[in-house]
């Protein structure tokens, strides 16, 4: 380790954003218009099998911050079976004070943390992410959706820190017919500032840069705009690369690149419902955002160290964002709380010794483990895309994609037979393994075993994604008197949430 | 340059074998296992929107040897309108001695030419390849279909020149059952014994490496067998990989890469009909092998020249097998035949200057002009996946995908208006621009001159793949003598081939 001045901790930075196993040209997207990226993972170590710990956004960060499944850390909700849910205004729950999160694990040790973004962990005040471990933030609560009219919903307002600082299409404009929005650049330059503070005061920080230009509505700023061949997503794409190549370049610059650990992955599939204007790519992988196929779920995956990574390296280690958790514990030299299941692997072995550690992954929708992959192998107990109601509205999670008997539109139970898939010969989940072969026979027998443990020992969280009410949206987030921006909420009324799929 | 020796020709090199565009690492294969062409592609230029000439075989390689369209060189049917066809053992026809192929131009240029595997222009006396400009040759004229009962039908002959030396299945064994041949090494040594003899007599060379492993039978060798996660396949995928870093390297250990152009494409897209244990990858492109879709026709393809050619390079420029006949023409100093339509371009402005060169990509089934690609945009006159009589039988050149109006199983006609994509925001052919749009209006405008511009100057050749006949078959090659294994042919009984699809 080449550790400079006084600090002898390793900062880390956490790329966290929605984009697609193929959006990357070092993943084989066909325009390969993201070379800093592809820089990145030839200067570092890229993973071919990384995961995200649920095929929606909120329930992902959550995972990434605890180090936990949604369902233990109370992001999932019972309202239905097997529903994805996340965190829009009206959204009573949050994360619990409970839950023990990352940055609230590195400040004993003495980091700074700073969330620039999207934070989606709850937007009540109990919920605010500087309550939680994180010392600054900049960025929004829930997704930049919107224009809305303050009235029947409020606009979602952007924090600096404790307060608002403004709303989304009012104080930071989105303009949805161009797709123009300077946002990125301004959480690059939140990035870079933060970086700079941080390397004067010698103090190790944990930057976590949640954005979300590809997210739809998609954004670019007007340099970008028209850049790509692959339109406006590609547009927010190139900006985005633009940025993570202006961050680690900055870390090189100030001489503490060997001293952050960097890890870029994104929180759940491409979104194909958005495509072709705003969505992007899972590859040839099956399916996408939404469903807990492998474009719902694989991730593409980048970890960065100069001096410690090897360049160029490659790694087939199934991985999760969870592990992130547990691997910053590891390098900051802290234990993983030891009073919970911690579901995250510290995958420092994996990336400094290119060990291959055996472990599952589980593909959760809500309350319902969908599927478990193990080795090459992944078996599903659950197919679901989604329903006949739904698709025949034209909301579609797998266009141009029917295997049939996977892509169900009715939940299809195969828990006494699961569906299994070879994912080294069929990664796009095509041609399940014959139920009478003996590889079949052989795989199903270790793969049970092992969701049997993992069922039997579950102790699920409390459901954070249960109830909503019009009263807690956005209305009067602290900070709104200064700016004039307070209103009024309604009545509550707390209700069910609907969750659609 | 830098020119060694008394040699002041550039020699070539081209690997030309049936890979899906994601089937290599640099691709987006997510195993990520052909380290030798990924490091080639580094070393070299990556071609991301390289075409071949026809979604089969043989009229491929007839347009990379003529640089013509098949349509021109023969090597189509109108036995039925927009039909596949090859040539089968119980083809009657073969390349026309009119057709003037590369090797017989870099003869005039002092060029020693030979091709390694498969031929696949015709098999009876007059079609052989040392008839038509090579001066050696090892392999079969055929496929490696097998094996025969040598009565109804004659097992494929091998070659070495002028005359057999064996025949699969007797005496170049493939295992059926595991999957083991050796044939592979024997291509290789082939290879490096020929660059070595080149290189000691100061010849320039044309060397065409036409092998066959990931074609089905899919076959590896022993060293090789359950290496690969992709199982057999990629077993076959890494011997090729091995292969070809051994060449290239035994090129640079001789001094001579410097010296050398060499070239990785493919004659068609991968085979999705023999998914999931021998068929290919094509990413995220819509269907394979045998379509007119980007799965069928868009190949990977990597240029390398060390000394000349930057390290890393990447290029857009809309390319074509038929271009490496134009291109290597150039490089030996000569011009292409005056006298005929030449469909490829010389390469070498977007390979050296990194020029983009604007051309149209014209993708044919048969006797017909199903697509048109120009810019980033491609236009469908037809499309046609297969028959239902045949998709009922099982044969899906498109599993899992099922793109509404795109990917039909009747053959449809849009010459009136085309369906339009934009490969950029759409590489996978699933969002057909709307008629109405200005896009579209302005877009076709121009792709319209271009079709009929192409279509009014078309003079077809005459079509060699419309007859077949038992008696042509591979009974008695020249040398069956002094092997014992001339067979009796039976009496001949010409009739139209039928094309299935």
């Amino acid at each position: 380790h080449l550790l400079k001045g006084k600090s002898t901790s390793t900062s880390f930075g956490v790329f966290f954003l929605q984009m697609g196993w193929g959006d990357l040209g070092a993943f084989g997207e066909p325009s390969k218009e993201t070379p800093n990226l592809d820089q990145m993972a030839s200067e570092g170590m890229l993973f071919l099998d990384f995961y995200t710990a649920n095929p929606l956004c909120s329930p992902s960060r959550a995972a990434l911050l605890t180090g936990r499944l949604p369902i233990r850390n109370g992001f999932y909700t019972t309202n239905a079976h097997a529903r994805n849910a996340y965190t829009p205004q009206n959204i009573v729950g949050g994360i619990p004070d409970s839950e023990l999160l990352l940055p609230e694990l590195l400040k004993k040790a003495g980091y700074t943390n700073k969330i620039i973004g999207k934070w989606h962990l709850g937007h009540r005040p109990q919920f605010h992410p500087l309550k939680h471990g994180f010392d600054e933030w900049f960025g929004s609560p829930n997704c930049h959706f919107g224009p809305y009219d303050n009235k029947a919903v409020p606009n979602i307002p952007v924090y600096r820190d404790w307060e608002m600082v403004g709303r989304y299409y009012e104080d930071f404009n989105i303009d949805l017919k161009t797709g123009e929005a300077n946002l990125t650049q301004i959480y690059l330059q939140e990035a870079l500032d933060f970086i700079s503070r941080q390397q004067a005061s010698q103090q190790p920080f944990f930057l976590y840069w949640a954005i979300d230009a590809t997210h739809a509505p998609v954004y670019a700023s007007k340099h970008f705009l028209g850049t790509s061949q692959r339109g406006l997503y590609g547009d927010a794409v190139r900006e985005i690369d633009d940025s993570i190549g202006k961050i680690l370049k900055h870390l090189q610059k100030l001489g503490i690149s060997e001293n952050t650990f960097v890890f870029f992955t994104s929180d759940n599939g491409a979104a194909l419902i958005s495509a072709p204007k705003q969505g992007g790519s899972n590859g040839r992988f099956l399916c996408g955002k939404q469903t807990t196929f492998e474009g719902g779920m694989r991730e593409p995956a980048i970890a960065w160290w100069p001096g410690h990574i090897p360049a160029g390296k490659v790694s087939h280690q199934l991985g999760n964002v969870m592990d992130l958790f547990t691997t910053s514990l590891s390098l900051a030299g802290l234990q993983p709380p030891s009073d919970r299941q911690i579901d995250g692997i510290d995958l420092l072995p994996a990336i400094l010794q290119g060990q291959l550690i055996d472990r599952p992954i589980f593909y959760y929708r809500g309350n319902e483990m969908m599927a478990v992959r193990v080795g090459l192998y992944k078996a599903h107990y659950w197919t679901w895309s989604n329903s006949w109601e739904e698709y025949n509205k034209g909301i579609d999670f797998c266009p141009g994609q029917n295997v049939s008997g996977v892509t169900t539109h009715t939940k299809e139970e195969h828990t006494t037979l699961p569906l299994l898939f070879h994912l080294g010969r069929d990664p796009g989940e095509k041609y399940p393994l014959s139920f009478a072969s003996a590889e079949y026979q052989g795989v199903m027998e270790r793969i049970s075993n092992i969701v049997q443990k993992h069922q039997v020992t579950m102790v699920p969280g409390e459901p954070q994604l249960n109830v909503c009410d019009k009263a807690v949206m956005n209305w009067s987030p602290p900070g709104c008197e200064k700016l004039g921006k307070c209103l009024k909420p309604p009545e509550s009324e707390p209700k069910k949430c609907i969750w659609p799929h």
